[in-house]
């Protein structure tokens, strides 16, 4: 049985939102180890009807705060909810740990508790973009905001591993994020990149811009966590502005009120299907052991999303899918 | 009378749709210098019914082709439209150039002939974002993709200059588009721009994500080309699947069909309001010398919006705002 820890302190409506998602979890037969304070979390399991079987608390008496600074001296507090979910992996008492607390600080105690898979220089958080026409997954959506070329080639590897083992796409195409589709476009780095892509052996359809990302034209698009982290949020704040204006139409004429109603239900269906809780959780690609981060924003639902999200990944061989192909992987060609 | 240069070979719709245009903003009582080839030309305004007073053409036998390659070699062919066209901001026979058609080359001949203000490195796009609350000026959007420290501070005090000249704004604010509000927060370059722009004198509110440019945090949003052009398309990406999406309904259950049907007109009258055609036109930032570039794919409608576009800034006094502003600006701290 698939054992996922849970960090309880991490994510704005944390430990409430948490404690919920993970007891539905539980219910929906997952192995749930709550990680947090034992004398905040017991109450909580007695107000919402008790642990369910499958469901137990692992202590920590201390919890990291979101912001960069915490990020940095997380590494040291070893009695931080992070930190004892991530040995929890470490041993073996774990297959996964999922957070929606502070990613660089689950980025930094993953890196240095775990490690890195052989052939891989910086992990990534690879985010599933949930497209009409199933998800696309982007990477790096965050993680690192430098990188260097070998480290793009290694995304690309890693995105194909996971597509492939955990969503089940036979032969996942890969596409670069760039500002045109020639070869000779974008950075001087993106240009290196088009021409290590293009002799991986993947299968590499070129560069693709910002609208082909949505329009699914790749299955893994390769970009720096810089660029990547811009796409998501410029998402989010499209989707969030759009929606807005339908909300508005809501309270408009009596035309609008009325299609606004007869809509609601199947505006609310693809409000649902573009909403980053479907998939709920990002793997950190590349870790030597399973780890994902929520979003901070998560609710209940978006905590039980992502715990399903983990257990899905492990049951379906996500770690030696992703070991196997990348330890032949060339590094540090281009360390400065 | 402000003469406005129009590129009528430029565009996937060229030249008929340039014509068109070039017809309807001439019939509004702006002067266009139609650009182009005159055994072209001539008979297609025999077939719209004739050239009205304003408008006149300006004979170029050549015209730049669109891609990377043409673009590059652009600025040894003096017979294209494009070439025709600056020459006519640079004499003085027109106060500005609008061009449909191959924007790297657009950029590359208006920066040889007409030279950058004193002050500015680096031309940038200005691409103005038409978003529910009045527009915020996203730059550069795709220029450069490769930029230094001064490049974005000198962007900063560019987009300010255009919004308070142009849009009316009195105090515009300043964002940088960066990955967290923290100022020690994405790559190196960010963390010491945000340094220079907190002391600069203008109006910087700091870091600003991806979302926060979409609910218009900021009236200048200050990011190199690479991330500019992405941040775009991306938003050009998601509205067409959203849009997408809404017209699937129409075609779906009873209820979706009624609810779509009465909904109609205002959810065109959103469409139309995230469209780049409300706009028509961005602006090449720190040219000494009006020059706007219009979408590729600009119909009629967008032509002459962008037309109308560079007649409103010209009359509301784009460029001594903008060469008041940069005259002053320390360049060259970072060259290499």
């Amino acid at each position: 049985m698939t054992v996922i820890a849970l960090d309880a302190m991490g994510g704005d409506r944390a430990p409430q939102a948490v404690v919920e998602g993970a007891i539905a979890a539980a219910r929906n037969g997952i192995e749930v180890a709550l990680v947090g304070d034992e004398a905040v979390l017991t109450p909580l399991l007695t107000r919402f009807g008790g642990a369910p079987s499958g469901l137990r608390i692992v202590h920590a008496a201390d919890a990291i705060e979101m912001g960069e600074h915490a990020a940095l001296e997380a590494r040291t507090r070893h009695d931080s909810s992070i930190y004892v979910g991530v040995q929890l992996v470490k041993t073996g008492e774990a297959e996964a740990f999922v957070s929606a607390g502070n990613t660089g600080a689950v980025f930094a105690i993953a890196l240095l508790s775990l490690g890195r898979l052989r052939g891989i220089e910086r992990p990534a958080l690879g985010v599933l973009l949930p497209l009409p026409n199933g998800p696309a997954l982007l990477l790096d959506g965050g993680a690192n905001a430098e990188v260097r070329l070998t480290h793009l080639a290694q995304f690309a590897h890693l995105g194909v591993a996971y597509m492939r083992a955990v969503m089940g796409v036979a032969e996942p195409t890969v596409g670069l994020l760039n500002i045109g589709e020639e070869p000779t476009k974008g950075t001087h780095l993106a240009i290196e990149v088009h021409a290590v892509l293009a002799t991986s052996g993947l299968r590499f359809i070129g560069n693709v811009e910002g609208r082909d990302v949505f329009a699914h034209r790749a299955d893994v698009v390769v970009t720096d966590g810089f660029t990547g982290n811009v796409v998501l949020k410029t998402a989010e704040g499209v989707i969030d502005v759009l929606f807005g204006e339908l909300r508005h139409l809501a309270s408009g004429s009596l035309r609008d009120r009325l299609g606004a109603w007869l809509l609601r239900p199947s505006l609310r269906a693809i409000a649902d299907r573009s909403d980053y809780r479907r998939y709920g959780a990002v793997p950190l690609l590349g870790i030597d052991g399973a780890v994902f981060v929520a979003h901070g924003r998560s609710d209940a639902r978006a905590i039980e999303s992502a715990v399903r999200t983990a257990a899905t990944a492990i049951e379906r061989g996500m770690l030696p899918a992703l070991a196997e192909s990348t330890t032949h992987l060339r590094t540090g060609a281009t360390e400065a």
